[in-house]
């Protein structure tokens, strides 16, 4: 047979998961420089926890496990409790399923976030700030950059609505991309508030959701596209044209808050009708908090009042990033819920979070040639063995070079030194020792740098100086 | 509804995660130092890869995913290729299986580094040293200590059978065990050949899988038990007489290995029966060449004739760690096998590896009391928030801290004093830095160390210079 792996996934080899490690390195100090500690949850959770929680559609691409044992029969003991009869299979699906398989794999990583704040209230401290680097799996039909595994990323707190947490989203989004490499993206904030204050600005016609509907995708069928989807849904020209006048008001973050607020007022939604009112000031205060923190990259900083983040579970601050001259989705999102942990009896746990996609940044970062080189190898040295009698004797070369921290290996057969050249070659080790009878005597080795040829004859002392740099 | 957790799966927490990851982490810088590269295979794979692999036992353990979609209905484009019938239900799950699920989960790493390698043949370089540190999941009936989640270290080489990497093993094993403190610790050595030169010695009696299977119980049911099952199994006086005789061999690691050959001798298994030479031979090489890198730990590694590592794919030298004074069983095991890609159509490539159990490690550093404190925490200082003014205007010592390194974070809501000092203690926070308005007048903070209750009052830069370190 010849083997192979299911679809939408992937085997990382050595280069890659090297790379992957350095992105998911940085991600992991960022946020743990900000106070964030790790949570691991389990691969398979409850079809009862993961149901109902992504829309109709993420039911339908959760992956489900089979029961272990006669799946066919649900035993408790001796039991049998319930069996699969060829009724409930000509019924269909929705009827075997609940019987055969309990367990699903985790979807995302907010759901057993939720589930672990909710099971282990009693013990937690708030408000409790967990990041979890983790695979999630979707059955998702597989195409070009989306896979049916992948990692997520995400930091969330929860347990308060303070706006520091907002703030430092913003600084910890600059702090990874920076120290990724990658300077030229924009991170776009904007709060659902203000998108249900444009739309009480519009005069009440049609519904919030249609509206917010259309204008996340703005981007992909143009301004016509959204006025004739937003006519077919009941919103006339007065109210078309006060949005794209909302739409469309421009300056730097501290002008656009200014700006709108102004049109807000003209627009008739007064400080009673408080939602685009807080809105705006908890963009305001963030904006403070980050003049707070000395905030430099104000201009990677859009305030789009466009960003609806789909329809999800969120009720303030909303983030994407989107890396500039790149043509790519977003590699990051996020923002506030207040409600994230009801599902599961726990009410009024206000939260906000964000995530970045590993996939992405990884695909950036090699468009824009941003790995370290030496992201990729793990092996610093490689001894040459030249026959039984040298492969003994240079050990404790060996010894020496690991014991100063060096990653290092000796060639395991003695054999053609272009084989073993090649192989230090094609593992990307950039150094090779040798150490004949001759050198050997004289108490010295030969060092070659691979990318250089060039060859050296040394004392060992100062080699495991000059590679434990 | 109150959520769950299947049963057999974990939450890690942080304080667990930071201790999990410390032991990760010296496993990691072990292996990578020894020249291994990381590789991470596919949570899912094909079943067609994994049944048949583990034995009738392993393949009721595996975790099987259902198809998505329909699953009852096999789709290939819009053809209905095959469906479940009310007739497979009733011949039962082994009829229904391959019908409505083709994928499982991996059961351990060895199956997946084997189709990696197979799959890869063409690109690889070989020998090729991959590690692996990923979850397994096994339908297991869960109890104490045995997990249906759960991680698996492993380290391997294929395509060389040179013995270096035998001798390199064992100085793996002691290098993670001395990085994680343990000092009281028996590596297992033995070798399958030395097995089989017992079986001849023994007159050819019985079978040699019966021999190896009653050997490998000898720790749980003592020589009594031992001799009792081989008596039924067709082994004659004579022969169990000579079987305790060559077991009972007793002496240091290069002893034993004489004392064996001269028995094997007396017993009339000639050098033309090379098994039991070869395998002492290759014992002897490993000696030599731990000789030669300097090994100093020959009192920790044991020569046991009775280790049989069950009945698995092991044809050369095999391996276990046992943790003395610990009730547990070993925290590691391995050896050499010279057909692991045989099942993928690749035969011949020999290969030599070993793994670490994470759980037990975990919980012999917890019983022994070896985890360093400062494995359990990450923020190193809480600032604390004493009312909106001073929250934003201790930002820029909030963004020093966090510029020098050092893992901070300010409570985000001004509030009581003493739950904010609650907040620090439940974390493990260290130190927690207040400045009020009279500190920042005087351009000082004031920093509380949270073990020793002493407070002193300095400027930033000591503070930063002190958390530093």
């Amino acid at each position: 047979m010849k083997p192979s792996i299911p679809q939408g996934t992937r085997d990382f080899g050595p280069a890659v998961v090297a790379r992957r490690n350095y992105i998911f390195g940085i991600i992991r100090r960022t946020f743990e420089k900000f106070g964030y500690a790790p949570l691991e949850t389990p691969t398979l959770e409850n079809l009862s926890v993961l149901t109902g929680k992504y829309g109709e559609e993420g039911d339908q691409l959760l992956f489900k496990v089979l029961n272990s044992g006669n799946f066919l029969k649900k035993q408790k003991g001796d039991v049998v409790k319930e069996e699969v009869t060829p009724d409930d299979l000509l019924a269909g699906p929705r009827q075997v399923l609940p019987k055969i398989a309990e367990k699903g794999l985790r979807y995302d990583l907010t759901v057993p976030f939720a589930r672990y704040v909710v099971m282990n209230r009693g013990t937690l401290t708030f408000p409790f700030k967990r990041y979890q680097i983790q695979p999630v799996w979707r059955a998702d039909r597989p195409q070009r950059g989306r896979y049916r595994e992948f990692y997520q990323c995400d930091a969330d707190v929860v347990g308060t609505d303070s706006l520091l947490c907002e703030a430092e989203i913003v600084l910890m989004m600059c702090e990874v991309l920076n120290g990724l490499g990658l300077t030229e993206f924009t991170i776009k904030i904007n709060h659902r508030r203000v998108l249900s204050a444009i739309y009480h600005a519009l005069g009440g016609e049609g519904t919030e959701t249609a509206l917010f509907t259309a204008i996340d995708k703005l981007d992909k069928i143009g301004q016509d596209g959204v006025e004739k989807e937003l006519r077919d849904k009941g919103f006339g020209d007065d109210a078309l044209g006060r949005l794209f006048a909302l739409l469309g008001v421009e300056g730097t973050f501290g002008e656009k808050l200014e700006r709108l607020q102004a049109a807000f007022v003209t627009a008739g939604v007064t400080p009673e009708n408080e939602d685009g009112y807080k809105g705006l000031q908890d963009l305001a205060r963030v904006q403070e908090l980050l003049q707070g923190f000395g905030f430099a990259q104000f201009d990677h900083l859009d305030f789009d009042v466009t960003l609806a983040r789909g329809l999800s579970y969120y009720t303030g601050c909303i983030f994407e990033i989107k890396i500039n001259n790149v043509n790519m989705g977003s590699v990051s999102g996020g923002g506030r819920y207040d409600n994230l942990t009801g599902a599961f009896g726990l009410p009024g746990v206000s939260g906000v979070g964000f995530s970045f996609g590993v996939d992405r940044l990884y695909d950036c970062l090699e468009e824009l040639q941003l790995f370290p080189t030496d992201a990729t190898t793990t092996t610093r040295c490689l001894l040459v063995n030249f026959d039984a009698e040298s492969e003994t004797a240079v050990l404790p070369v060996l010894r020496q070079l690991r014991e100063a921290g060096i990653a290092s290996e000796l060639y395991p057969e003695a054999g053609k030194l272009k084989k073993q050249f090649q192989y230090a070659d094609q593992k990307g080790i950039p150094y090779v020792l040798l150490q004949g009878s001759e050198e050997r005597a004289a108490g010295v080795v030969k060092l070659k740098t691979m990318q250089t040829g060039e060859e050296r004859t040394l004392p060992l002392s100062e080699v495991v100086a000059e590679l434990s740099n």
